[in-house]
């Protein structure tokens, strides 16, 4: 078979990590959230999917492989993101008739992500927009993001947000086909290129539960959730898409806090509650309290996912006070030979009176992430098949 | 001096621990909470406070003395307690003119408890009702416990409760004096007696926030807290009630569970966020479950205060289950060696695949106290001096 029968093509996606919180679905097979959330999207230097998509007449069977290993492809979420893809593509073939008929053709995926899977870093979200944007390139398909971010929230809610670069809305919508629950652009990390993320990852333990499987038991049982959902976030969603486009690092890193702590309140306040946050969680909270303490201004915002890990914004201009802190404390873990890791200045030692957070933090992190806010998915032409 | 012209009482009062708890004031001079709450009255053999109140006109000034150390009794709350009792005694006075003229004499109180104070377990609570409890005897005052719970609970709002034995519901009220914010007895310890308390001691930590500035900074930031109040508490009081009454250990075990989680709730939804669970909290929430799965229905319900304490309730049929399981794991630790901690059979070893959770017991636990639902306060004529 000629080599020129397989078509391929290639993209790179983004994580991104909420500032308001995505947890609880209204239907569960087409991921629709009960709430509106939002997000910062991360530098792809740091942490990507990197995913080619391939067809071809000669392929026996859609196939998806990611770092190495064979996935199972016959998933409900996947699936609903290959027949989106495909519908999408049998409208471009029928528009244009001379175009190859690859939505006829089998699929092999092949994924790579440049950090650890199992770190609980949102690799679901870069791999989902990753396999949506590489197929969607493969087809040529001339859909905008929002419309390419309705397909990835079926394969995984906050998928759809990893669409976008820069600071990323997910609205819920109301329609009961989902078709208005997409991403949208709040800021273009342009707007605001300043902002950094420093993530403490936590020593290897097991996760609580996973994040499908707790967000609805909180729904069902939080006698808390409802008014997180009705009164919580709508206000919070207003104020926070005003503080990024207004720069306010202050105002967006109370929201910012205030709602990782709202989030995971529900999540205590569940039957049989779910506790993500760990000793060590609870250290990086204290650490950044006594560096905003210390600053005499809030140059530092702690938000946690479904997992222990740490994820710490802050303005370039206050990283030596913020990331610099964490050196002192954190500095033979892995992660600081980097060029960004390299760059930060500790700040001396830890605060005075934090011994026992120190300690707490040198115990149960195992590595750090420098990163920033970033791009959305790029294409490329370095391809994994 | 002759002797004589000392007058003096002693009481003993017990611990209680809330089931359905009390987190928030609506008056903070006269600690009138947000919600109404309920607890159960723990044995005097394993945890009381033991107070003689005197008088004298040879006293030069009031005073108080808890284990030995001299303690500040200018406070607005010792004051106001004090205040009250000698209204009521000057009351009696009246009523008949031959009763010593107590009420213009000071007064000396010596408190001790036959617990560590430092370790978090309620004994502000314990503390006031012996206070309030031995001046009444010393005053031979008619007032019913309701009444003296009023007094009490200027003191530590929880000490209200602890002048009723058994499962004890303490009224929010409504007026704005506090005069109907007072303790009641549900059900007295006989009506269910077999009602069994293990306590996890966690090792010496220092307490992230003191319980009264804990609860105001919840009340003015947390976003949950007015549904807290207004939804959830009010159902469970009447649900509570019910379960206590028709001796429905499951009911009583799954409210219990579900009002401590949803406290800590809102604990974490306060801003800053206040932590009062450890990791060593998290494991012993963690082993109830698993107890409760073997069991194949409930037989044990964790409940925490502001610390990190556990206090696991269970009925004693199930002691070996339950207490007995902890023995498995905590059994090298402190307080087991009394009566009913040798009784205990260890139930064989830790279950299967709780191995990180027993470990975090061991490191994150002292010491354990195995108690029971006790009685009110009771009289004795042990002076203290």
């Amino acid at each position: 078979m000629a080599s020129e029968e397989v078509y391929r093509a290639s993209t790179y996606a983004p994580v991104n990590i909420a500032v308001i919180k995505y947890w609880g679905k209204r239907d569960t097979k087409l991921n629709l959230p009960t709430n509106s959330s939002l997000s910062v999207t991360l530098s792809q230097d740091e942490l990507r999917t990197h995913t080619t998509a391939a067809c071809s007449p000669s392929y026996a069977a859609d196939s998806l492989q990611l770092n190495g290993q064979d996935q199972d492809i016959s998933g409900a979420r996947t699936q609903a993101c290959l027949r989106e893809l495909r519908q999408l593509r049998e409208h471009v073939e029928t528009q244009a008739p001379s175009a190859p008929r690859l939505s006829g053709m089998k699929l092999k995926i092949v994924s790579e992500n440049n950090f650890p899977t199992a770190a609980g870093l949102a690799s679901s979200a870069a791999g989902f927009a990753a396999l949506v944007r590489a197929i969607a390139n493969l087809y040529q398909l001339p859909s905008r993001p929002t419309e390419l971010s309705r397909i990835a929230r079926q394969g995984s809610g906050s998928a759809c947000r990893s669409l976008f670069g820069g600071y990323v809305g997910w609205n819920m919508g109301t329609n009961s086909d989902g078709s208005d629950s997409t991403a949208y652009e709040v800021a273009s990390a342009s707007h605001w290129p300043d902002m950094r993320a420093l993530i403490l990852v936590a020593s290897a333990e097991k996760k609580d539960v996973s994040s499908t499987a707790g967000m609805q038991q909180t729904v069902a049982t939080s006698s808390l959730m409802e008014h997180r959902i009705k009164e919580v976030v709508p206000k919070r969603m207003v104020r926070m898409e005003k503080a990024v486009h207004d720069r306010d690092f202050e105002a967006f890193a109370a929201l910012t806090m205030k709602d990782s702590n709202n989030f995971h309140a529900t999540c205590l306040d569940t039957d049989p509650p779910i506790f993500y946050m760990n000793d060590a969680s609870r250290a990086a909270v204290r650490m950044v309290e006594a560096i905003n303490t210390n600053a005499g201004k809030t140059v530092a915002a702690y938000t946690f996912d479904a997992g222990p890990n740490a994820v710490i914004y802050y303005l370039v201009d206050d990283e030596d006070a913020v990331a610099g802190t964490f050196k002192a404390i954190l500095g033979d873990k892995t992660g600081w030979d980097g060029k960004r890791g390299q760059a930060v200045k500790t700040g001396g030692s830890a605060p005075e009176g934090y011994e026992v957070v120190s300690d707490s933090l040198k115990k149960g992190i195992s590595r750090v992430i420098l990163t920033a806010v970033g791009d959305g998915p790029r294409k490329t032409e370095q391809h994994l098949l």
